[in-house]
């Protein structure tokens, strides 16, 4: 039977999309799913087979031949994760399901600049790779996170206030050219709802991530995708008016914005002018871990101002959890029960019926997640991997 | 040939969306689009034809025998639109593409109950399918659009402060019923939204659409869909705090609610305690428009207000267009110079350097061309047209 040269690459991709779930099936599985002819995804499960994207299993049978049948193998392939802070750099080796193979945290200053920070990150990368012992070839893609908005289409930082020489950066070129694979650019708290969507809540279609360290920001699923907005500006939470909020002067130039009263700066500034000896959000976190009643006091105040902001967005877009991330979050039951004290008292019933307030449940691990997940999506999209079936197809 | 039977529903319905955008397409120009093999286009065009959903033309040739072209007929099928407020009830006739054939507007007391409203929408209904001379049975669908919080899944209301009497009322049992098609049941912003982006601005990814009329309510279109919420109610902007608003009590139970003072409603009683003769918020429009000073002044206040709550909405969605309907937006400049104001002093640069603020360009009928697009996409949708095309096969 010939079969038209078409018909592979427009094929392949969705029938993958069907075995990523990682449920074998066998041939007439697939038939019965897409209602295609058994000869036709006879042919596509033989253009797979080569790229390992998809490896034949023997099915468990009573007798006679066992029949195949085929899954996604997930560790044909691995990505690069990177989660950019303004102090702290993390990479990891992710599979194709953003299984966590190694992993990297150290300290850096974003402030040094791209070129030091982006060698760090290549160096970081290749001795990773080399640890979970694969060739370089198996890479197929980079997701990176930085602590700034981000312009979509070029993956450059636009104007991110606290990375100082990173405006405009080619990041997707310099790590591109140096690893030799597509490269992903994303704003940090929107890959940490990704993460965090993908690895706790997949099937919640409305999910709001907020990070409070320093600064604070949100990342925004609706309708199961992340919202980016028109300008890639999406989620800036921090700089929405506090309502009924002290007037404090916030750095961008306005009154009254969330981080600028209920951030970890804001409480670190607060304590010092306080008299207290602490430098960092987390040297708060150990104040309020340590017992100490005034710090204690202070962070559970910002967590109704957050609340008063929160109870706005969960009037605006009714999610049914609100994840708590970023290293304040680490500071127990006092932030959340003041965010929920004011979300309870202020949203409609209607949108907090079902509403779950909680804190990030991996372990900081939420922006890497992420950024497999978006690497993931972007070799295994339909298009991408009926390329892949052309350049791995038999002579 | 034997065409397998799975090939057609799952291929017919694929093509249609194809065909949607109005260009007439050869078959080969359908080959090159999708792949597939001549022959099974030929097939899924012989069994869309039937449907009268597709249509042959004659397609324009230099010379010899003019080849056919296949494009899509809006006309073929009818939808039916209804719009309910609180005071008015909306009725229309569609076509698939959104054409209103005839349209009808009544004054109507949505606290009569559903009875005795659902049967004036039934009796106008018919009045209009008999007015555009088509038969009932090419009526497809019917979309309707209530003042109130709906639940996706049953298309009942739910616990609507302006409906007396409609709590859990199963309307689309009722007029399915009588009508004998699919009825969709939405909040009426949320059916605006559709309708301002489907209408005017359909390349747009992200825009907000804000009723400002006795109540206030939002509609959000995020990656080009509606985002309707974990429980139909996102967009709920009228509880929303105002920063540094006044701390008026609303009928919700909390102070400060953005309804409670900006709403057409709360200018009503502003003036009516001020001792202006004044019932309804076109009674305050038209005291604007006749030059009335201090109307004038509360209306650019109640500007503000509003815009002290969008510059959250920009921050946190970053849309491109809000579009300001409802009564109120009638009232002209002063509404939306109050706006602009304060969204272009609060909202961070980067969101507001291509945010348009603009009025409604659908001239009141945003709801009934979101209600045309909600039932369009329906029974348009690639599942339905298979199963449309299996009911007009040749037997």
């Amino acid at each position: 039977m010939v079969v038209p040269l078409t018909s592979r690459p427009t094929g392949c991709g969705e029938l993958l999309q069907i075995l990523r779930d990682g449920v074998p099936r066998s041939r007439a599985d697939l038939v019965a799913i897409t209602g295609h002819a058994r000869s036709t995804i006879g042919t596509r499960i033989d253009a797979l087979l080569p790229t390992g994207l998809v490896r034949a299993e023997a099915a468990s049978s009573t007798g006679g031949r066992p029949p195949s049948v085929y899954a996604f193998d997930p560790s044909a392939r691995l990505v690069l994760a990177v989660d950019l802070g303004a102090v702290h750099l993390s990479v990891a080796v992710l599979d194709l399901a953003g299984t966590v193979l190694a992993e990297i945290r150290v300290d850096n200053d974003i402030a040094d600049g791209p070129e030091p920070v982006l060698d760090r990150v290549v160096g970081l990368g290749r001795a990773l790779l080399d640890q979970v012992g694969r060739p370089a070839g198996d890479l197929v893609g980079v997701g990176i996170g930085v602590p700034g908005p981000v312009q979509k289409a070029s993956g450059r930082p636009m104007n991110p206030p606290i990375m100082p020489r990173w405006d405009g950066v080619d990041i997707k070129g310099i790590l591109g050219h140096e690893l030799g694979v597509p490269v992903l650019v994303d704003n940090d708290v929107d890959l940490m709802a990704i993460g965090e969507h993908t690895a706790a809540y997949p099937d919640v279609s409305h999910l709001l991530f907020v990070k409070v360290a320093t600064g604070i920001g949100a990342g925004i699923v609706a309708n199961h995708a992340l919202v980016r907005g028109t300008d890639g500006a999406a989620g800036d939470l921090g700089h929405v008016a506090v309502p009924e909020g002290r007037p404090e002067l916030c750095h961008c130039g306005n009154t009254g914005c969330l981080e600028a009263v209920a951030s970890g700066g804001a409480l670190v500034r607060r304590l010092q002018a306080d008299g207290e000896k602490v430098r960092t959000s987390a040297d708060v976190v150990d104040l309020v871990r340590g017992g100490d009643q005034h710090a204690t006091a202070l962070l559970r105040h910002a967590g109704r101002d957050l609340g008063a902001v929160l109870a706005g967005c969960v009037n605006l877009l009714n999610p049914s959890i609100i994840v708590i991330g970023g290293v304040m979050a680490q500071a127990g039951e006092h932030l959340l029960a003041g965010i929920r004290e004011v979300v309870y008292r202020r949203s409609l019933p209607l949108a907090t019926e079902r509403l779950r307030i909680v804190t990030a449940s991996t372990a900081g691990r939420a922006g890497l997640l992420g950024a497999g997940r978006v690497v993931a999506d972007h070799v295994l999209a339909p298009a991408a991997v009926d390329a892949l079936t052309e350049t791995h197809a038999p002579a």
